[in-house]
Parts: structure tokens; C-alpha cells; sequence
């Protein structure tokens, strides 16, 4: 199979910020022919006049406006009626529509459109770093290691999932994670890996039987970590850390549930030295709404905002840092209040009291309750704070009667959607889809080059505004 | 009761368009006391330094980022596969949030919001023109008509409705509809009624037994008409246009779709001789999505998106002029495509093909297949173009056959639910909800000075802001 490096066309509707190019078509050889040598020519990109600049590139995965909306009242401590405003409120500034270009599906997937986040390239959903003919797309990070930026990515997935998978290598397919965590070692820019900070989870893809990616890293001389206690002990670039054999816990079930803005603030520590590209990801967000969970999602929010603070104070300190937030889709179809004013309060209501009263996510809950059926109605009562009336009672007593010492996946998943639609009944959270929805996302940035992103663009459009920032 | 009309503090977070201010309240005897004597002392508002502005306001009624993202694809002509951008993009520039300041609800009704984007005060859910202490509140057209503005409202509800009413009326509840048009004629200005240009629904609530307030305009020298086809027989200010009993037919089932835009264009003509606040309201895109009716709310979208087109062209004409429109709440918790890959084509899909060959709205729909129930699958195929499976078929038949002579609500509304969500199954278009949901809406601006809406904001910062513009 042919396949081609390609850089894409920057053509940007504003010329202000940046001088129109040409393309440039760069023939390379395939990962699997010469991964050390590929070397990539980028002479011909558009630049920024002034000085180099930091880039750092949040996305919160599966991110809708619901849910930005819905941690607003989730975060809002105050007594009185005015509802707090939150680092998003700051920092909103656009908003960008997230199509992919696939023959069937006109709602994006999460590699779709984390390759156009990356490259500026609409693709077919499940591609990863390459284009709809199947030829490979250089991304922001390819371009900014080129250049001599350091890079980083940390996320609360295993780092080898769609999103920062479209940053780093080319896949076919998205699922083909032992051939995309291969990559991250073997394709190299100027001889080395192209990722200098990775953390997140993956330990499963990284550590396997045919191969030790973890021992090749450390060979090369990257620092490791496989628990984020000792994050702390990773000291300098090049760094890795896998957390989890594949995702990291779910904030609200974590130790740590401000995991992604501790691992943001160690990436800016080991990164700061030089010019750097820092890719994030709030991943989560979008597998607690795939799960119709909104405790989890509020969760996932927290960790999002508070990373975002951490990176207002790099700014202020550092003001030659462009940052872009984003979502790559919206989840769940998620709305504040559900069923009008036929809900449990007969008012136009969305409790975030009932959600901020959830001490874990609905696998957990469901495990917990099957793991103490005797009691089960404490460990209910002690986890969510919710009375159940008889005819609840006795549904979820159903539930956990049929759970067998298999407890097979459909015992299991039976408990926990008894336990998940409870918490939505009782806050009046409503759902269309346990996939995702078409709705335009939010842009957000922070720093003297915001308004650039200002009004209303395409997901092709953040990556073309971006790739003007990476200077040689 | 006491009553006071008050004038809202204009404190408006940059300080780069208006100049600091201090709050005046002003005592006012209440509408029944002394309709025809109030007069607002109004010489403390902030003001823009530069010469007077036109202002207009058009308000999506329950339009939700769904909304104008299903827009999009409904939209969108091309065979290729980017979607069209919209007037919707062009003019995108914000975001609002919307709730209430309501002792139990928080998310709000077309009552509070309206009652916040017309004066900059919170209240409670149904308030029209009152604080949450029921005090009047002096809304943006007040103060424009105060300062010799010609003033003019549009919109395809009854007249009286409340977002309109916001404008214009002071009620505790926006279902005091009688008294609410009372006040349309005796609540005066300078001695004159407050608006100049009316168009809209309302011949039911204006030609009554005990009172006949289109008769009383026409003798204060209003022009009037009753049926839109005539709407070019208005030919100057003051003007009447009644063209319904209540509101307007719904875009799909009219012979005028693009009546908002229509009627904006004469308002727009009849105004323009001075400088000029103008209300429009698109606002059965709400009653739409309460109704759950997909096809029905996109009919209101594009006389919207119509609408916006003919002030982008006014605005080019007339540079002095701003813009904002924004929505009051979103409506039925819309998302485009739901239940995830288990929908009917098994992808993230939105299927606006579908909805674009919907003919009539879905009570329409029911109307026609009762009217006609022996050949109904030969009128559902030519407003739908939907073929039914043969259980599908079963299921419409046995509705069509429990309608009785009497044809009561129950019965039409059972037909009306199977002929929704038929088109929402083939469409894959998800609700969650008949009521109001609590997500932020958009805030589009044109002209010269757009950017001032950029970012995130409150619904009461925009009418802070429109207040800067209304000059002496």
C-alpha cells in the first residue's frame, strides 16, 4: 500500500496571522519500510512573525455544551440565586462544527476528529492520522518535534487511544492499538521518537508479550513511571509514565481525581526548558457520557477546569503560550433537566445537589452492591445519598438477586443501569444516545492570541490556526 | 400593590463602551393607577460616545446549539461533503447562559429570560416585566420610546406572548393575556403608546367582548391589517398587523414559511425614517421542540435564518445599526442523531434528508391522515415520503381507528406521537424532554461592533449592553 506523508494546506480565511502557502507533498516511506529516517521537510509551512510559542492543545473528549453548562451548576457553591461563573466561562471564545468526511456516518468519531484536531484533515471515522485515501497526515506534534519543540502528551486513556494516537501515529484503524503503541517508539523525527513527555494510561499496550516498548523507551533513556504516586519521580524529559493498564480510573473512583491536571503540571515542569507542543486530553469526559453517568462526567469536568486553571497561572507567567481547548464531539445527547416540568420536581429543574452527592460511577456502585447484597441498601445509602421508594426497592433487590457468582457483564450492567437512572430520575438528567451527537462544541483559549479564535469555525480550522504557532 | 419602575444598573464588565453609572429607581404610580402619565426620567443610563444607533434584537425562542447545528446539515445543498456554513456561523460571536432567579426552578421559562434579555434583571419563572418582588421593570423599548427611538416588535407568536410582553407589559403571570394587551395600548410614553410597528398573532386577544383595542389603535391613527397577504397595505408607522387568532402558523404549514422575515422587512421599512429599536421574535421554534416535532422546528429555524439575512443587508445599508440575537432558553434537549450505533443506519448519523422531505407539521399530519383514514397510507407517504413496516402500519392503523367522531386531544395526540416518532426513528433525531432544558445558547452579532457580545456572558449582560446604545 502507497502511502504518503502529506502536509497539509494552511490556508487560513483570515490572513492576518499568517502568509498564504502552497501545499507540499512529501513522499516517505511507510512506518514499517525506514520508521528511523523518515525526516520531514516543512520548510513551506506559514509562520507567525514574531518570537516562538509554547502551544498547548486541550481536548475534552465527548464535551458538549451540556456538559460545560451542567458543571457551571455542579461548581456553583454559592447560597445565593447567581451562579458561579467557571474557568470555561473565562476562556470561551468560539464554537466549531466536528463533521467527519465518511461515506456513511456524518457524526464524528473520536479519531475522525482528533486527526482533523491534529493535521487540519477531514477523514472517515475510525482513521487515525491518516486521510480518507488512507495516506498518512503529518500532525501539529510531528511538525513542532521537526522544528525542535519538545512535545508532550498526557491523558487519562491509555496513551495510545484515538485522540493523542492522531497526534503521534497512522492507523487504518483505531483499534489496532499494539500497532499505534509500536509506533510511538519506531516512527522517529530526526532520529528519535516524536513524543518526549508521555503520561496516561497503557501499560497493557506498552508491556506485552511480543514486546517491552517500556524497557525499549527506558533503553533510549526516557525516565519511567507506572504509578502516578510517584509521578514526583520523573525529573526531566524524556519521561514516560503509564498509570493503568489501559484507562486511568474515573476521577470520582480515583485517589486522584485531579489526575489529568497533575500530570498537566508535571508535563509543563519537564517541558518548560525549551519551546514545546503539549497536547492534553480530558478523555474520560466522553466514556462516563458514553455511559449515560453524569456524576462521572461532573468528575472528569472538575479534573478539565482545574487543568485548565493550571494552565491560566503557565500563562500568566509565561505569556508566549497560545492555548486551545476543545471538545472533539458532544456525548449522550445530555441535557440539564429532562421530561419538562413532568419530572420528579414538576419544575423546569436540573439537582446538581442529587449529582454532587455521587461518591462513585455506576460500575463501581453496581460492583459495590453486588459485592454487599446483604446490605446493600447501606452501601446504596452511604454511596449516593438517595432514598429508594418500595417499588425502587424492589427493583434493584431484582437486579442483585439475578446477579450469579458469574457475575457476567449482563447481571452486572443490569444493576448499574438501575443505579444510573435513578441519579438521572432524581436530578432530572436526560439522555438520547450512549454514542455521540452532532452538536457544535465549544472553543476555548487563553493569552494574547485568543481572539483568533474567535466566532465560529470548523475542527480543520483550530489545527490550520495552530500550525501557524510552530516556528522553526 | 407598590410598584416601582426601576432602572437596572448598567454595570458592564469591560468599561471600553460605556462609562460607570450609578442605579436610579424611579417611584412610578402602577399601569392601572395612571396608564397614560408615566414618565421615565432616564438621564443616568450610560452612554456610547458616538452618534445614535438602530437597535435590533431577535430572540431564537428555545433555539439550543442543536438547533442551529441541525441547521446546518438541513441546510446544506452541496453534494460534496462539507457542510455549508450558515448565517448562523457568520454571525456567531458568544454564549449566555440563561437561568432563573426563581425560588425552585433553575432553568428558566420564555417569561424570566425575556424579562432578562429586555431589562437586565433576573426574576422568577412566568414574570413579565417584574422583579422577583413584583416591582415593574422598565425594559430596552421603554427606554428607547422614552428617548423619541420609533419602536416596533415582530414575531410569530400572539403579539402578547411573552417574550414580546417582556418588552412592553408588567404582569406577575405571563398567562395574563388579556391584561397584557390591555397594556400594549394603555401603558404610554410621552403620551403615546410604546410600540409603533406591531406585527405578529393576536386577533383574539386584541378584538375581545369587553374591549376592542384594534379599534382603539385605529383611532389613536394606527394603520391595521388581518391577514398577512395584505401586509403590504401598511405603509407607515404607527402600524397594526394582527395576522392570526393567536400565533401564527407554523413555518411548515404556511403559504408564507418565511413570514418573520416578511414581516422584519416591513418593520425594517416602516422604521427606518428614524433611528429605531426593534424586537423580533422567532418564536415558535419553541413550540416546535416542546412538541418534539423536528421537521416543524426546522421551518422556524430557516425563517430565522431567513430573518437574519434581511438585517445583515439593512446592516450594510445602514452601518449604524447593531445586531444581537440570541436564544432564551433551549427547548426540548434536541440532539442530532440518538441512540448511538443501535439507531437505524447502526452509525453516528443525522439523517436531514429525511426530515427535509417532511411536509407539514405533526399535528397537521394527524389532521390529514384522520381526515382521511381510508387512504392515510397514500397521504402519510406523500407528507412524509416515509415507507412503514408492516408493524409500523399496525400501530398507525390501530391509532387512526381509535379516533372517534369526536376526535378529542387524546386521540389526535396519540396519532400526532406515532407520526413523530416515526420521523425521529428514521431521522435519528433524539429528544429528552417536552419542556425547557438549562444548556447555554448562542449569541450572534453583526456589524461594527460585534465584538463587543464576544465570549461568555449572562442573558442579563446583553440587554447591560444593548442599554449603552439607546442615546437621548
Amino acid at each position: 500500500m502507497k502511502k504518503l506523508i502529506i502536509f497539509t494546506v494552511l490556508f487560513v480565511s483570515t490572513t492576518a496571522y499568517c502568509d498564504p502557502i502552497q501545499s507540499k507533498v512529501h513522499s516517505a516511506k511507510t512506518p514499517s519500510e525506514n520508521a528511523s529516517e523518515s525526516k520531514l521537510s516543512l520548510l513551506n509551512l506559514p509562520l507567525l512573525k514574531s518570537g516562538k510559542t509554547n502551544v498547548i492543545y486541550l481536548i475534552g473528549d465527548g464535551m458538549g455544551v451540556a456538559a460545560t453548562s451542567a458543571y457551571r451548576y455542579f461548581h456553583d457553591a454559592s447560597e445565593n440565586k447567581t451562579v458561579d461563573k467557571t474557568i470555561f466561562d473565562e476562556m470561551l471564545i468560539g464554537m466549531s462544527s466536528t463533521y467527519p468526511d465518511d461515506e456513511v456516518a456524518n457524526v464524528t468519531d473520536s479519531a475522525a476528529a482528533a486527526t482533523a484536531l491534529a493535521t487540519s484533515i477531514k477523514t472517515y471515522n475510525g482513521a487515525i492520522g491518516v486521510d480518507k485515501q488512507h495516506n498518512n497526515v503529518g500532525s501539529l506534534l510531528d511538525v513542532a518535534k521537526e522544528r525542535g519543540y519538545l512535545t508532550g502528551i498526557a491523558v487519562t486513556s491509555q496513551i495510545n487511544h484515538a485522540t493523542p494516537a492522531a497526534f503521534v501515529a497512522h492507523a487504518d484503524s483505531r483499534f489496532s492499538y499494539n500497532q499505534i503503541a509500536d509506533q510511538y517508539f519506531d516512527l522517529r523525527i530526526n532520529g528519535k521518537p516524536k513524543v518526549d513527555v508521555m503520561l496516561g494510561g497503557g501499560q497493557d499496550y506498552y508491556i506485552r508479550k511480543d514486546r517491552n516498548l517500556v524497557q525499549e523507551f527506558k533503553d533510549l533513556g526516557y525516565q519511567y513511571q507506572d504509578d502516578i504516586n510517584n509521578l514526583n519521580q520523573l525529573t526531566k524529559a524524556p519521561a514516560l509514565g503509564l498509570f493503568a493498564p489501559a484507562g486511568m480510573k474515573f476521577a470520582i473512583d480515583s485517589e486522584h481525581p485531579l489526575r489529568l491536571a497533575e500530570m498537566t503540571q508535571k508535563a509543563l515542569d519537564l517541558l518548560q526548558e525549551k519551546p514545546f507542543f503539549l497536547m492534553l486530553e480530558a478523555s474520560e469526559i466522553d466514556w462516563c457520557a458514553h455511559a449515560n453517568d453524569v456524576a462521572c462526567t461532573m468528575g472528569e469536568m472538575h479534573d478539565m477546569a482545574e487543568t485548565m486553571k493550571i494552565i491560566k497561572r503557565f500563562i500568566d507567567a509565561h505569556p508566549n503560550t497560545i492555548f486551545v481547548a476543545t471538545a472533539d464531539h458532544s456525548t449522550g445527547g445530555l441535557s440539564i433537566s429532562a421530561n419538562g416540568e413532568f419530572n420528579i420536581r414538576g419544575e423546569y429543574m436540573w439537582l446538581s445537589k442529587v449529582v454532587k452527592k455521587i461518591k462513585a460511577s455506576g460500575p463501581v456502585i453496581a460492583q459495590k452492591l453486588v459485592a454487599n447484597k446483604a446490605q446493600w441498601m447501606t452501601e446504596w445509602m452511604d454511596l449516593t445519598n438517595l432514598p429508594l421508594t418500595p417499588q425502587e426497592t424492589k427493583n434493584m433487590q431484582q437486579a442483585l438477586d439475578a446477579v450469579t457468582d458469574a457475575k457476567t457483564k449482563e447481571e452486572m450492567m443490569r444493576v448499574q443501569t438501575i443505579v444510573l437512572s435513578t441519579i438521572d430520575y432524581y436530578s432530572c438528567t436526560g439522555w438520547t444516545s450512549k454514542g455521540h451527537t452532532g452538536e457544535d462544541v465549544q472553543v476555548f483559549s487563553y493569552g494574547k492570541d485568543r481572539n483568533k479564535f474567535m466566532g465560529a469555525m470548523d475542527n480543520v480550522d483550530i489545527a490550520k490556526k495552530l500550525f501557524t504557532y510552530l516556528k522553526p
